[in-house]
């Protein structure tokens, strides 16, 4: 291969397919990630696409909180590329909510890393198992669209490494994604393109990654800097005049040609080990639907059910089904993720299937009056409300629902008692004042192409809804964490809230909310009974039974959060840590075991540089949201050894704390004691008032107050006596 | 002079004193701000000090809001000043009350930089009239006691000049100190004794400061980084190994030594001046004793008067005075600014001489079952709370008073409806919930050694309260802006919440609070006529008529608070940009003009790097409070030219929003419609979806799209074309 084709085959060819190049062949990389969006040849339209089955986007797969069934899309989603000829499917998207203002939010799984990183690691099992490769994305803190491609993600390391980066962590080195995809933006003052610390030194070098790294369409600013900071292939292409940049740096002599080398061996080895892989295959469309129709049943959130107005029962008189959005569903969102789907149900349809009755429907939003006269003589009034439209490219910029279908909830509301509204949203919205008028609130996010009938199955009781939020659901948008910092401005957006993201620092600042990060309600109830918890080398082992006390089987999402009273670091109050879903029959028990990883009870170090879990009694808070907290235990566990030395950075406080330095120091100012200024601060070092002015000075700086006895060489020897 | 008497200068010869060489002698240089702290000679105590008028510390004298006082109390320190030999007063503080916690706070003067900058130039002015230097401080982002010597400041630029820097700039340039004192601190992970950019850049670059940077006491890590900064002065001293490094840098070339002639050249300058200033100089005691009793009675705030229980009536009853510090004052707080008063008045005696009528008092905090039986039997019940102690060198823990003064302040409010709180304390404290259930609370700080007398003028209505809040008083501790990063860890703290300090933040958040910012009770009222707002070349100029409509003489404070809807950038809801402090005898209407500088509506815009006025309609609100806002008008401003041309980094929404810009660029898309998966994306470039896409798109990101069209030469060609 020569230098040219080195070049050539470190972009890609056209939109879709990699560069060919002497011994090595092209593939076809495709996005996703709720479904195949194969292009279609020779269009006008730039987002048409073979159709596909539209699995739910990632907002109602991450609320179904079960790896399962993030594992079950997974394969599904490999079959269907292999069918499609479709070698890397672009997704996981498993960027932190950090604002329900992003644009994308549908697209991603949570405000938590946990919960993210657990869910995405199945899903590229899933998707690998069937020898597609993943494309885990979008590397890394890529939270917003707004300037998405210039703005700076300017942030803290630690907020960095234990938010943004933590999910990223977990798939890399659990599922080994074929390939990462740099993100758009930069992060701290870098593009992620062109990032060597974030492509080389944190996903190579301290997490072992051997797959390939490729640019986000259209964000790498410049070639060489790209393959120097550790990309492998750019996208799309052809771009000729980035090849002769890298071929000249080579010939120049500023790029060293093996750093060419390593991209070139990455993509080749890409290359080969996905045609390796290739079969060819066909899935069963009807069998995908199914599976889309379970996963959206599953991912549906109760938020209230006041009454239990729901599920309702088959037969019971006229239902009114009120609101566009029940005939002309919204089940996806707009931009790259966008599927054709290979059907379409919608919520209207599939309740008059089930409704064993009379169904009348209104389209509402634009006519009210006529939504409201089917209301008032209806059993009940089902109000379709929601966003009117999410799409990659641009933030919103409120909360609320549109006016209309407000408007629309709460008349129908003021004339039928047994008001259910249902939400089509890609992210949360308000809910408040309006949710105080009805019973009863059913969170149906976007669907996918079976979320009609989902929606219908959750209503009627066919399906006992277990979804969760992986989102709080603030009062206000000015409540948030995120709120004065979001979207940013003039190219930087501050991570003011630091590691506060989400419920972390609702729960710190003691807000209220509409519903925790956590909620959702299901058609039975459940009972905890007390906690165990036990450490282990392998970090903590909580244990509990739990029983369906209501006469419906129903899955429970046991949740496990954990603090550490008294850190040394600003801790959120509560992190989830574990969780598990377990089906339970009616009035059955179960042992539900929630194991927590040693790894994951760490905080980063910045001073120490690595990953530390502190020494001391955690405490685990075991319940059904993180504001429904049943049962609480704790245990104690060794820490990692973290002993830094005294020199002359330390401060006085700090000597004066270690038994042998306050020894050592006490010595020297007893020496000073009758040598003028010094010696006055020498023999008042002791007292408290004295230590509360001067404690803080670093050591080194005494030089100032009491002379040579304070000199960088004396320090020196000073810290070597005690270290 | 010689290089090692070079070296020599540039540290001081002793804690208080410069060093003396050939041609320069030296001078004095002493610890404010409230009083002149000169050390006593041989003495075992480092903090023993003259005598000297202990005034209100600056937050009472911020509270005043009142500039022609901050000069009387500067000009009052340069006599005793002159008297005691002292050539330059270590202040005024400037920093910013960024956290109700900070140790500091009662040293400096509020959240606010506008009422910070104002107060502080009459301040500085007063004390220089007498030929005494100031030392403005600390300088800058100096927020926290916490790892005050290490811990970095680490904050974007638009806030460090909008409000950090903000008041600095304003003393700087109109007042001319002497000197400004570098802070411990590190900003953005630089020291400020070493930050070039702050020392060097800004101060004399842009702000054309002429006088000393002189450190604070131990603030220099590197003499030799110091003097490259910009630092001319570093105290304490003698530092034999600093002189050395210097003198070695010199010699090796790799400090220039015409920069230490520099520094060398200002030390020089500032003694000279200062001594030909000199004169000799007494003071009269009994007068700046009466100066502290007004200006703390100025200060004095009435959070809460309900049923006008205040001003007392002399001889109506017995009067209960409760607590230990109406006998035992808490009237400054602890540090480098604690003054040796030249006597002491407590607030039991000076009631008592007021009353007219029989007062007994209980200590109270250790014996609250005393001071209940007596409040019982009492007409009036004052009950005196605060807190213990702030000191320098540490920052408080929590909002709340002690537990014991909360305990008393309701037992005796259980027993005596008409119970008066009085406070005393450096920062605000919670009042929540026990103001509700007292008729009355008067904050009363630390109010230097007449601030006995000065309650009981309050109290007994020979003063009419006036002062106002410089800080917002939270409900919770967890509501404030700076909550989730104060004070920061592992030598870092993130200033999380930006432009957003104080009420800025409240208000930015539409948080309740219990007092806001520029809260104060009268015992007369005033209204407020309309307002008319009007553009000058000089910024705006607002005037209205005021009236006082009580029975009673009064003081009111007129507050402009001013904001830009749609603006280009985030702003706070409102800002204050103007107040006026007029005296209005009862009955009388007073007409207030409130000038507001064309700069103070400026913003810092980053990526121009200079102020910007923006056009626009402005909007000004005057009122009482922040949030006591009477009448609002506005006015139209004409902007400054801020164009910014179109490049490469520009994106193709950029692009399209300019005419010029969008003609070309529609120009080149036609060109390219035919031309394969380039011409797709040309021809649909134009659509609003492909907008939302592909619009943040730099213009240069398109060569991996659209080939050659969008090389580097080419883009060059077409910017050139445009701008």
């Amino acid at each position: 291969m020569d230098l040219e084709e080195k070049a050539a085959v470190t972009s890609g060819s056209s939109f879709w397919r990699s560069t060919a190049v002497t011994g090595v062949p092209q593939i076809t990389l495709t996005d996703g990630p709720h479904g195949v969006r194969k292009a279609l040849p020779d269009t006008t339209e730039l987002l048409a696409s073979e159709p596909a089955t539209c699995f739910p986007p990632a907002v109602a797969l991450g609320s179904t909180w079960d790896p399962a069934i993030a594992r079950r899309v997974g394969e599904a989603l490999g079959d269907e590329a292999l069918a499609m000829d479709v070698q890397v499917l672009l997704g996981p998207g498993i960027n932190l909510k950090r604002s329900p203002l992003g644009g994308r939010n549908f697209e991603y799984f949570a405000e938590d890393p946990l919960l993210t990183g657990v869910l995405a690691v199945e899903w590229v099992k899933g998707l690998q198992s069937r020898g597609v490769g993943a494309s885990l994305k979008h590397y890394a803190v890529n939270s917003q669209e707004t300037d998405r491609m210039r703005v700076s993600a300017d942030l803290d390391e630690r907020t960095l490494r234990e938010l943004y980066l933590r999910a990223f962590q977990r798939v890399v080195t659990r599922a080994k994604p074929w390939t990462v995809m740099c993100a758009y933006n930069r992060v701290n003052g870098v593009l992620a393109s062109q990032h060597h610390w974030l492509l080389t030194e944190v996903l190579r070098g301290e997490w072992g990654y051997e797959g390939l790294v490729v640019s986000d369409w259209g964000a790498v600013a410049d070639r060489v800097e790209a393959v120097r900071a550790g990309l492998d292939l750019t996208m799309p292409g052809p771009d000729p005049e980035g090849d002769r940049r890298l071929v000249e740096a080579v010939r120049a002599g500023t790029l060293d040609e093996s750093v060419l080398d390593t991209a070139v061996s990455r993509v080749s080895a890409l290359v080969r080990a996905a045609l390796a892989a290739r079969t060819s295959a066909t899935y069963d469309a009807d069998a995908h639907h199914a599976l889309a129709r379970e996963v959206a049943g599953r991912g549906i959130v109760l938020l209230k059910n006041d009454g239990g107005v729901l599920p309702l029962r088959p037969g019971q008189g006229t239902v009114a089904v009120l609101g566009e959005h029940a005939r002309t569903p919204r089940f996806q969102g707009g931009g790259s993720s966008q599927v054709t789907p290979t059907r379409l149900d919608n919520a209207l349809d599939e309740i008059t299937a089930l409704a064993g009755g009379p169904v009348t429907f209104a389209p509402g939003y634009d006519d009210i009056d006529a939504a409201v006269a089917l209301a008032r003589d209806a059993a009940v009034a089902l109000v379709f409300a929601g966003t009117e439209r999410e799409t990659e490219g641009a933030d919103r910029d409120a909360l609320d629902l549109p006016a209309a279908h407000v408007e629309l909830i709460e008349r129908v509301a003021a004339v039928n008692p047994r008001t259910v509204v249902v939400l089509s949203n890609g992210a949360v919205v308000r809910t408040t004042p309006w949710d105080a008028a009805v019973p009863a609130v059913v969170e149906g996010w976007l669907l996918g192409q079976a979320g009609g009938g989902a929606i219908a199955d959750v209503l009627f009781g066919r399906v006992n809804p277990s979804g969760r939020l992986t989102e709080t659901i603030p009062l206000h948008l000015a409540d948030h964490p995120s709120y004065l910092d979001f979207p940013g401005e003039a190219g930087h957006v501050r991570y003011g809230e630091g590691v506060h993201v989400g419920y972390r620092g609702f729960d710190a600042r003691q807000q209220q909310v509409a519903y925790p990060f956590g909620h959702g309600l299901s058609y039975t109830t459940f009972d905890y009974g007390p906690a165990t918890v036990t450490a282990t080398p392998d970090g903590l082992l909580v244990r509990l039974r739990v029983t369906n006390t209501g006469g419906r089987d129903g899955r429970e999402v046991v949740q496990a959060y954990v603090s550490l009273p008294g850190s040394a670091v600003r801790r959120p109050p509560r992190e989830l840590k574990a969780f598990a879903n377990v089906a339970v029959a009616a009035g059955a028990t179960v042992e539900v075991e929630l194991p927590i990883a040693r790894d994951d009870l760490a905080y980063w170090d910045t001073r120490l540089s690595r990953w530390i879990v502190e020494g001391g009694t955690y405490r685990v808070e075991v319940g059904a949201s993180s504001r429904d907290l049943r049962v609480t235990a704790t245990a104690d566990v060794d820490g990692d050894p973290a002993r830094a030395p005294l020199t002359g950075e330390s401060t006085i406080a700090e000597w004066l704390s270690d038994p042998k330095g306050a020894e050592a120091l006490g010595a020297l100012f007893a020496s000073l004691a009758a040598d003028g200024e010094a010696g006055t601060m020498a023999r008042t070092a002791g007292n408290p008032e004295m230590l509360t002015l001067m404690g803080s000075l670093p050591l080194s700086r005494l030089a100032v107050f009491a002379g040579e006895a304070f000199s960088a060489a004396a320090i020196e020897q000073l810290s070597a006596s005690v270290n």
